[in-house]
C-alpha cells in the first residue's frame, strides 16, 4: 500500500508561523510530511515525491506535466492567500483536485483595524494625541471641531468578500446607512446584510467613510482615482485596506494633503516604503505598516483553517472554510505575491 | 389664568449650544421663556419669576426658601450633567418636584471614543503611525509586535452606568468575555447584558483592557491606584473614560511609564492641563482632552432630552429619558462642576 | 437597638412560589420575617409590627395613618405587579419610602409567548395541526394560503413597557418593521429601539400583525373597539396579552368570527372564563388561559428581583430592578387585582 | 452568430410558480426562453436545442451523450432543490459547467417554522387551545404545568446547513446554548457561530429543543431511532424539518405516544399521508404537511436567486447564491423528488 506523501512548501510562511504544536499533530495524522521552509522545495525532490502525494499545503508551481505525475493528489492549499499563476487550474478542475486557500483567516483582524482606523479618522485620537504633546489641544466641544461621529455616518464599503462582511458585522451597533459597491456580487448577497448595492459614483458621493477591501484584478487597477477623491465630501474618510494598486496613489496623498479628504493606509505601491519616502512626512494620512492582517492570531488561523479542511478533503468531503480557486474568478486576480510574512 | 414661566440659566452652556431650532421651538410652546445665558441669572430676577416658574432649564441654586418661593414648579432639568449640591433635593422629592437631568446624551459619544480608544491601545494605530514618520516601521507580523487582538480579548468596565452600558453594547460583535464592577448594581442588571459581576481585584486581574467609567463618590475617590494597577497583566490596557478623581493620576502615569501597562485617559486632574505639565511628555499614554463626549450631536442630545422629558412633564407624566436625582445617590456624588462646554 | 422587622403579606402570592431557597435565604439576612400567607395578614399584627418594619413585601393597605406609624419603614415592594389604590402614595413620596414592584418578572415569558402566538397566527400552526387530525390538510404551497410569513411583515406594538421592549428584542432577527403607539414615551424611547412612533390609526393600518402590551388606565378602556378592527387589513393578526380591559372584547370576537382579522388573547373580561361562553366556539381565535406570564421561572424571577432591591434599599441605594409608583402614573392606572397566580 | 437558448423544463415547478414578472423578464434578458410546463420537455425538442443551449434551468436528465451536444451550456440550475442521479455530474465538473440549486430558498421560511413549532411544543399553544375549547383550560401557574420556557433552554441541531444555520440566527435573542451535530463540518464553522459541536449521543441526552435540519444521504437513513429517543430527556421536544427519511418513523411515534418526548413533524414517510393512517391520531404529536417550506416567497426566492447566479454566470463569473452540486457530496445524497409544490 502506497504511504500518503503531504508535501509541505509554504515560503513565505513557515509551519510553525501558522501553525500551534496541536495542529500540526492534526496534520501529521493526514500522512507523511515532507518539508521544506528555507527555501522553495527543489524540483529533484517535488518529482520524486509527486507520485506519492496526497496533498500540497504551499505555493508549488503546478503545471500540467506536475499535475500529470500527481495522480494521487486531492488538494493544493496555498497558505500564502492568493492564488497565483502557477497552477493549471483548468487541470485541477478536470481532475477534480481542490485548490483553496484559507485567505479568510485576515478578514477578522483586517476588519477590526479597518474599525479602529475609522474610529480614529472620525474622532481624530492620534492627531488629538499629537497636539496635546505639543501643548496645542483644545478641550470638549472645541477639540472635537472638524471631527464626526462614527455612530450613524454614511458607510460605503469597496469589495465585499471576506473582509468586506466580517467589517460589516462589526459596525452594527453604530446602526450606519451602509452602501456596498461589488460587481461581482448579486444585490441579494448585499440586501441580506442589511446594505444597499450602490454604484460607485454614488457610493462615493453619499459615504462619510469610505473602506476599500477590494481585491486587484485585471479590471480594476488604479479605478479610484483622482477623479473619484473629488466625488468624496469634504471631510469624509477614506481607507484603504487592501491593495495599494486598486488607487492611484499619488492622487490619493493628494487628495489627503489638501484637506479634502482624511486617509488611511495600510498598504503602500512599494513595501518596504523607501526610507525618504514623501509619504512619510505627508498630512492627512494615518500610516499602518501592512500590519492590519498579520496577527499572531491570523497566522495560525490560517494553518488551522487549512488542515481542518485537508481532514474534511481526505474524508472524501468537501472543503467548508478555505476559498476555492474558483476558474472564473482566478484568472482575472492580479494580486502580487506577499513578500513578508 | 398665571403665565408659565420657564426659567433658562444653563451656564457653562447656552441655548444655542444644547438646541437646535426645532427643539427650542418645542420648549417655547411649554411656556414663556427668561433666559441668562452671558452669565448666571440674577438672584433678583429669580426670585421676581419664581412665583409663575414651571420649569426651570439650568443649574440655578434652588435652597428651600426659594422652593418655597416656587409654587408652581414642576422640574429642575440640569443641563450640565452633574448634579450638584445647590438643591434642597428633599424638599423636591416631599414636593414631586423632578429634578432630572439628561447625562445620557454623552454616553453614546464617550461609548464609541473608549472603543476606539481601545482599539488604538490594543493594535497600535498611534504609535506605529508614529513610527512609521519616524522611519522605523515594521510590517507584517514583525509589526504587531506587543499589540494584541480586542476582538475575544477579556474586558473588565469598572461603573455600570450609561457609560458602561452602551459601550457594553458597542463591542457586542467582538465577543469578549466581560467582567463588570459596580457596586451600586445587583447581579441581575449586569447578567441580562450578557456581563458577569465581578470583585474589583478579579477583575483587574483578569481583563486584558479595563474601561473606568465610574461617577466620583464620597467613597470612591482614588479608590485605583498603584496597588490596582499592579494586579492588572503586564501589557494590559487602562482606559480612563470618566472622572480624574476616581484614579491616584500620577500612580497612573507611573504604572504606563514602567511598560507595565498601557494607558489612554480623557481627564486630568486639572484642566486645562498645565503646559509643562510632565504628563505631556509621558511615555506609554494616549492624551485625549475631555473631548470624548462632548461632541456637537451629544450636545443638542443634551437639549432634546430636556424637552422630551419636560413636555411629558407639562401633560403630568414622569421623565422617561433624563437620570433622576435619587436622595439615595445625590448625596454621594462629588463630581466637579464643569468649566468648559 | 431595635430589631428590623419585615412584614410579609403576599396573597394572592406565598413566599414558595416567588422564592427559591438561596433567595428567601437572602432575605432573611435583611431582617425578622413575619408572613403570612394563609390569609391577608390581621389588622392587629399590622399594627403591632409596624412601629418595627423595615420592609414590606406584599400588597398591605398603607393608608396614611399606617404610615405614620411605620417610621423605619424604607419600602414597600409589592409582589403581585400591580399597584393598587390602597396606598397613600403622597405619603410614601414625602417620606421617601419607595414602593415599587418587580413585574417586569413576567416581561420574559409574555415576549416569548406573544411571538410564539404570532407566528402561529402567521403560518397557521394550530389550525394546520386540526386540519390535519380531521383529514383535510394540504400540502406545500397549497398548505400555506391564506398565511403569511413573520419575517418581514409590519409589525405594530401598542403599549411600550417591558414587555412591549422586550417582544421588540426577540423579533429583531425577523426584521420586521416595527410602528410603537405609546402616548406616555417620547419618539426617542421609540426610536433608540429602531421602531418608528407612531400614530394608533397608522398602526393600525399599516400593521400585519398588531400586539397589545397596554396597561388599562382611566383613559384608555375600550379604546380598542369595533371602528380600530376595521382599520386593520384583512387578515392581519391581532394579539392580546395584557390586559382584556383595554378592548371591546365582544367587538373583537366579531372581527374574528367574521374572518377579516386573526385573533389570539391571553386575557379575558372575566377569568375563569365562564363553562358556556360562546368565546369558547369562537372561531378564527386563538385561546390562551392567562398563561402567557405565569411561569415557573416568571414567579421566582419576582422573588429574586424584589430581594435584590430590597438589598440596595437597606444599603441606602435606589432599586434597579422593580418598577416605581409615579405619582404620576399610579393614579391612572386601573388594573384590577389578580385573582389566580 | 447562434443565438443563446435557455431550455426552461422546471416540472413539478413552473414558471409562474418560482418567478414574479420582473425576473422574469430579466431571465429573458440573458437568451431565448423554450419552456416545456406541462410534461417534461420531449426527448426530441431537447436534442434539437441543445447545441444552441447556453442555461438549463429545471431537472432535465443530462447524461453524458447529452452534455456532449451541448457544447456552449454554462449551467444546470435546479429549480426542484435536490441534486438526482440524472447527470453525469462527473463530465460536468470537467467542462466547467456548473450545477447548481437555490435551495437555500427554503431555508427562511423552514427557519422561521422551526421556531414557531418548538415554541408550541416548549409552551403548549395548540394544545391550551384544544384545552380552553373543551372547557379544561388552566389558569396561570397551573395553566403553564408541563410546559417549559424557550429562552435559555439547552437547544440541539442536527445538520448545519443553510436552514439550521437560518434557525440559528432566528434564536439568538432566546440565548439558548447550542449544540450542533454534523459530520461533515469542521468545528470551526459551528463554533464561528456560537455554537458548541457535539457529539449526537451528547446532543441527545443534554438538549431539551433537538431540532433535525439534516439531508438523507446513503450513509444517514434512520439514523434517529429508538435508542436516540430514548436517550433524550424526559419531557424534551424533538422537531422533525427536513426528511423522514433520516428517521425511524414508527419509533418517533411511539416515542411520543409513551409521553416521554414531545414531537413536531413537518414531513412524512409517504406523502400524502393516508387518510387512515394512525398518525392522524398520534397523541403528543404536532402535525403539519411538509408546509413550512413551500410558503409563496420562498418560491419566488428560488426564481430569482436563480436569476441572479444565472446573470453572474453568463458574464463569466462564479455564482454567488446557490448551491454546487459537489461530487463530493452529490453522490451521497438520496433525497426523493417532491412530488407536490
Amino acid at each position: 500500500m502506497p504511504r500518503d506523501v503531504i508535501l509541505v512548501d509554504p515560503l513565505p510562511r513557515t509551519l510553525d508561523l501558522i501553525m500551534e504544536p496541536g495542529v500540526r499533530h492534526r496534520l501529521e495524522q493526514l500522512g507523511e510530511l515532507f518539508i521544506s521552509e528555507d527555501k522553495p522545495m527543489s524540483a529533484e525532490q517535488i518529482d520524486d515525491l509527486l507520485p506519492e502525494t496526497v496533498l500540497i499545503f504551499g505555493q508549488t508551481d503546478m503545471h500540467t506535466e506536475r499535475l500529470n505525475r500527481a495522480q494521487r493528489l486531492k488538494a493544493i492549499i496555498n497558505v500564502e492567500s492568493n492564488f497565483l499563476p502557477n497552477i493549471d487550474y483548468k487541470t485541477c478542475v478536470e481532475r477534480g483536485i481542490w485548490v483553496i486557500t484559507p485567505a479568510a483567516a485576515f478578514a477578522s483582524p483586517v476588519a477590526e483595524a479597518a474599525l479602529g482606523l475609522g474610529l480614529d479618522l472620525a474622532r481624530g485620537f492620534t492627531e488629538a494625541d499629537r497636539d496635546f504633546r505639543a501643548g496645542r489641544e483644545q478641550y470638549g466641544l472645541a477639540g472635537n471641531e472638524g471631527t464626526f461621529r462614527f455612530a450613524g455616518a454614511p458607510v460605503g464599503i469597496i469589495g465585499f468578500g471576506d473582509l468586506g462582511r466580517q467589517f460589516r458585522e462589526l459596525i452594527r451597533p453604530f446602526k450606519n446607512p451602509v452602501r456596498v459597491f461589488d460587481p461581482w456580487l448579486p444585490a441579494e448577497v448585499i440586501t441580506t446584510l442589511d446594505c444597499m448595492p450602490s454604484s460607485l459614483e454614488d457610493l462615493l458621493y453619499a459615504s462619510q467613510l469610505v473602506f476599500v477591501f477590494a481585491s486587484v484584478t485585471s479590471e480594476n487597477q488604479s479605478f479610484l482615482g483622482e477623479a473619484e477623491f473629488a466625488m468624496m465630501k469634504k471631510g469624509a474618510a477614506f481607507l484603504l485596506m487592501s491593495r495599494a494598486a486598486v488607487v492611484d496613489f499619488p492622487a490619493m496623498i493628494a487628495a489627503a494633503a489638501s484637506g479634502h479628504i482624511r486617509v488611511a493606509t495600510d498598504v503602500f505601491p512599494q513595501e518596504p516604503v523607501e526610507l525618504d519616502d514623501p509619504v512619510r512626512k505627508a498630512p492627512g494620512i494615518l500610516l499602518s505598516a501592512h500590519r492590519s492582517g498579520g496577527t499572531r492570531d491570523a497566522f495560525y488561523a490560517l494553518g488551522s483553517m487549512a488542515v481542518a479542511d485537508a481532514e474534511l478533503i481526505m474524508r472524501g468531503l468537501p472543503p467548508q472554510l478555505c476559498r476555492r480557486a474558483d476558474l472564473a474568478t482566478v484568472n482575472r486576480l492580479r494580486s502580487k505575491p506577499v513578500d513578508i510574512s
